[in-house]
């Protein structure tokens, strides 16, 4: 049973820093056959994992997929079977929309309707990122601010990709996605999950928008209809102030990363252009806050693009900001990932993420002399759920309590 | 989800024997860097780490520091989060107190407060466990019998520390410190966490109890008034022959953990006066008993102590206890602690414990071949909660059946 850390939680000076390669563990490819980490010259971070404690983590479960979502609030400490992003809030979340508690957002394609109302294309042949911003334009135009009294945001995401936010009073989620997830058939109409007051206004907003929304497009060659997927209300997550008594602040250049940190009530810091530089912010704002997420994306991005040299360059990027954040002189550094992105895979996968615990006054010193996947396997870490983390770092840093006399 | 043992439970002739040394855990130190079971020269674990399997444990979880209550139940396997043991409790079971069930315990400090009222030294200036034996002497002597139907029972601990019993019909536990945990500033009056009768009635017992100390103790120097924490209901647990059809003994030297064993309802054997008159004790009541926990305390106090060289050759004595322990037999011999407590931090810690299992008609050795930390993380049995040690035991000893079809 999980402990219950809030009656333990104490405060001190001792600074924490989660430094979060996405998608940094893999599988073997390469001309060498091995995995990325094994394959990149890093030498500060086999200094660390020497120095300290290394093993393997599920973000989720063992054989579970994670999007970013769940894995950023695993890491954070965040059951995340327990505590749901969905997918509208992380896309919301993605391109920066200022939500409000309350806001229902959902995910919108633009897809490719035939005469007779049969989706073509789910994506409208994936127009350009150009094409949809002039198509949300268009939409804005021609929508009216608020139907049924619910205000109505319409933002770009990318390529075919798009965002709904519906702003108002009883507005629920618990709707059917309208992508019906193949074509030859019809876009599915607006329904709710059940019969609540809530649901059945939020279906009503939204089956008179698609229905304005399918003639305002009408004329449109490639984009003229909208797929909504992933409705989801706005909830305040509890904060990490509240659940560790910690001043977090998050150091990310990406939006979607930026959200996910301001949900668990992270205090959102200027970013530089590089990895480097925002080792340099963590510096410049040391004082307050005890605990820095610092977020670098690449090495998710490169995997994603299934290229294996640019994701072991990204790697190598990220060892050589270790001696600056040593310098910091820090209590506690993790160093691991949200998820596993094997560039032989091209996508985000199940496999457990390497993870290295330095705690120089009070690690336990395993065998482990190198960072990488398979070094792990064999740490004193063992293997762990992704959410207990979070409670090892809080120990290390001296900000636990004694469990019972 | 757990397995519910009871359904799988059966009974044979096997002996386990639970050699719990206490505090064992640690981190590197000392002149060579190497934690203290690293340092130490231990042949006889060594060997039965060989024959057997090793891994590390989690008494409470990963990052939880045990106080040796939970640290206990872990090792019996109850659930540490389920079956608490409060403060008041621990202490009452540390002194030998004969409780029965409903009685309610509280650990009291004698303290010094000035004539305003305000606590000026929350330990009454350390005072010597002799001054404390007549000041218990004089509060007996002056104090009623019983309050409003409750009989009052007071026990000296050690130094500034007592122990208050309240023994009646309907008392409850649910009552706040009366400690304020701070000088300057009056005791806090005794208050209820809610409003039961129970409650209500107990909070009326200890305020005239408080009133009264504080009169007879009025032309004390130091400790002229006592502070209350923990207050906790002795509760019977679930016994270990309910659970495990074992009968189960006990050897311990401190009170502390004949009380833990106790309230699972183990049978307290007389101890001998070292480890090795404890080896002996468990082989002349070999017959009447299938399980034993032999407790060994000195791994624990020299950690607590600091003193690196003496756990070194406390764990050496421990060593040195394994041969008479071979030659009894067992068929299913652990040898492992409660928790961690590295010289280095001077405290109880968080960091698994290291794990061995000897059972050599049905062990799956692993390529573990010595006794510590580093060597049991690569061990066999990985990284398990502490829970789970007990039914692996039973299950080496043929005292589980199969689970389903």
């Amino acid at each position: 049973m999980a402990v219950d850390l809030t009656a333990l939680v104490q405060k001190n000076d001792a600074r924490i820093v989660f430094l979060i390669a996405d998608g940094i563990g893999s599988i073997q490819a390469g001309p060498n056959n091995l995995t990325e980490l094994q394959q990149a010259r890093t030498p500060n971070l086999d200094g660390l994992a020497a120095e300290g404690e290394c093993g393997l983590m599920d973000p989720v479960a063992p054989g579970i997929t994670p999007g970013s979502g769940p894995g950023h609030l695993g890491l954070f400490g965040y059951e995340p079977t327990e505590f749901e992003i969905g997918r509208g809030l992380l896309s919301a979340l993605g391109v920066a929309f200022p939500l409000k508690h309350g806001d229902v957002a959902a995910r919108l394609n633009f897809a490719t309707i035939d005469k007779a109302g049969n989706v073509t294309d789910r994506r409208a042949g994936r127009i350009s990122t150009q094409e949809n911003v002039r198509l949300i334009a268009r939409l804005r135009a021609k929508l009216p601010r608020s139907i049924d009294g619910a205000k109505i945001f319409l933002e770009t995401e990318a390529e075919h990709r798009a965002v709904l936010v519906l702003r108002g009073k009883g507005l629920g989620d618990r709707l059917h996605d309208t992508d019906p997830q193949a074509t030859g058939v019809p876009p599915l109409a607006p329904k709710g999950l059940d019969k609540k007051a809530a649901t059945t206004k939020t279906v009503g907003i939204v089956r008179k928008l698609v229905a304005q929304v399918g003639k305002i497009l009408a004329d449109e060659p490639r984009a003229n209809f909208i797929l909504a997927r992933g409705f989801a209300l706005s909830t305040k997550l509890p904060s990490m102030a509240d659940r560790y008594g910690l001043r977090a602040g998050a150091i990310a250049n990406y939006p979607m990363y930026r959200g996910v940190a301001s949900l668990v009530g992270m205090t959102l810091l200027d970013p530089g252009d590089s990895l480097r530089e925002n080792v340099g912010v963590a510096g410049k704002h040391w004082r307050e806050h005890d605990f820095f997420f610092i977020h670098f994306k690449y090495t998710d991005k490169t995997g994603e693009d299934g290229d294996y040299d640019a994701k072991v360059a990204r790697i190598e990027e990220l060892d050589a900001a270790v001696p600056a954040l040593r310098d910091l002189r820090p209590d506690v550094v993790v160093v691991t990932g949200d998820h596993s992105t094997p560039s032989k895979l091209k996508a985000h996968s199940w496999h457990p993420v390497p993870v290295l615990l330095w705690a120089p006054a009070t690690i336990r010193r395993d065998a482990v002399t190198e960072w990488n996947e398979v070094a792990c396997a064999a740490g004193g870490m063992g293997r762990l759920p992704m959410t207990l983390l979070m409670q090892l770092a809080l120990a290390h840093a001296g900000k636990l309590a004694k469990f019972g006399a």
